[in-house]
């Protein structure tokens, strides 16, 4: 296979968790407040929370701002990062941070009690996966 | 060093991404909505956002809930979940999630471009980690 | 559903990332080395590597130490902690982390080419993903 | 502050977890085993241990091989796909993914108890942090 001609994901959701080492002091609020002003001035789509900031659009350009989030703080003085980055992509359809939380917001309002239909499914799924296995070993062997 | 008697630590803030594996759908949300009811009935302080919730509380309690999490989702037929938790604890001073964003916020508030002084303290800090370093090679020599 | 009585998981693997925050040096080997010679001597099996430590054991004894590991750090003078925990629990099958690096190289050993095998097997999951969800829409339907 | 100039660090050390969501079975091997051969492709040196593979290289060159990882499952037909990050960079030093084991091993070998000097050297930078403040303060009401 090409591995070079594959291309990067035109869209993702990352969220990220910036920390300075070696700072002195225990206090990162200023850093990433500083780190925030770039996001900003980026264009990129984004949602600060306490745990991180989620970042949206093309997977080159949101991996491009959380690099230029160490750089600036490199260049001020901060001698070592260290980002946790939960990055997502899908195909099935395009979701953006808000969606995700508003679904789930949905499934709460809608009942307090998981429902049968819910419990249903899942028993479903787990035995649609275990015949989805039996059909493939059938299809291995059909090929072997 | 007695490490037995070391406990966990009385307050700590984690945010948890939960993440079911092989259950033949790409949508999470229902099983998502399932943990947040459990949250919920635990009584622990709890944020949720679009990429994880944060939750509030003694070292052992954020993560036995994150830990039933697994099991209730284990019961319903998901046979495996993988999750990334970022957990912080900090002897200084008591911090809530919200006071982490307020802070960053205020920060913003009180200034589009970065203050002189908030450079000079960046220049400072470095200044110091360095006196520091060549301070606690003397002590070191001091010491040999 | 009564979430109170849901144990946790009686086996996991947990790799973590601890990060010192305030330390004045940007090198954090010695509070490794600290942390590791906790581990050693919780009797927990586990694994270093450059990115952080693996460990396997029950879910509540695991994230105990890793606990204990801040609770030590703390009690040396490291007023702030940050780790990040990649945990995962499985109920079809016991698999060490040894084991799950072996059955990645053993089916890098057996093709260096993916096979015509798997190619199917992705093809084929992906259209019973799609007939479970159809079919499950047909189930709802009859539920409602 | 002109941040569109702000270029990604040369050099980082990026650990990733890739979880395939939707794939009807909980066995993930096959696709880290396909990445596998990826990053074998691309040139970027690596490791591979049971919680990750670990990466080295400029920041955009491993962000980018992550994607096009990404993109390679999506391809096969993995409709949606969850991948932690553990990135850092430092200024520092150069330092390697074998370097940071090399250095704790070593603090290891050396002394199964923490050194007295270890001891103090976490109380002096305590004591410096704490001198930094309070520096810091009178300096913030001299520029006052």
């Amino acid at each position: 296979m090409d591995y070079k001609s594959l291309r990067t994901p035109e869209h993702c959701l990352a969220d990220f968790c910036l920390i300075p080492i070696g700072t002195a002091s225990a206090s990162v609020s200023s850093q990433i407040a500083e780190v925030q002003r770039l996001i900003e001035a980026s264009g990129v789509k984004y949602t600060m929370h306490s745990a991180g900031t989620t970042l949206e659009g093309s997977w080159d350009r949101v991996h491009e701002v959380i690099g230029q989030a160490h750089t600036l703080l490199h260049e001020q003085g901060v001698v070592r990062i260290q980002t946790d980055i939960r990055v997502g992509s899908r195909t099935d359809k395009e979701q953006t941070a808000e969606d995700k939380v508003n679904k789930v917001k949905e499934l709460l309002a809608t009942g307090k009690e998981q429902t049968d239909v819910d419990k249903a499914t899942a028993v479903y799924a787990a035995a649609e996966a275990y015949k989805a296995g039996e059909a493939f070993d059938n299809l291995k062997a059909g090929w072997a």
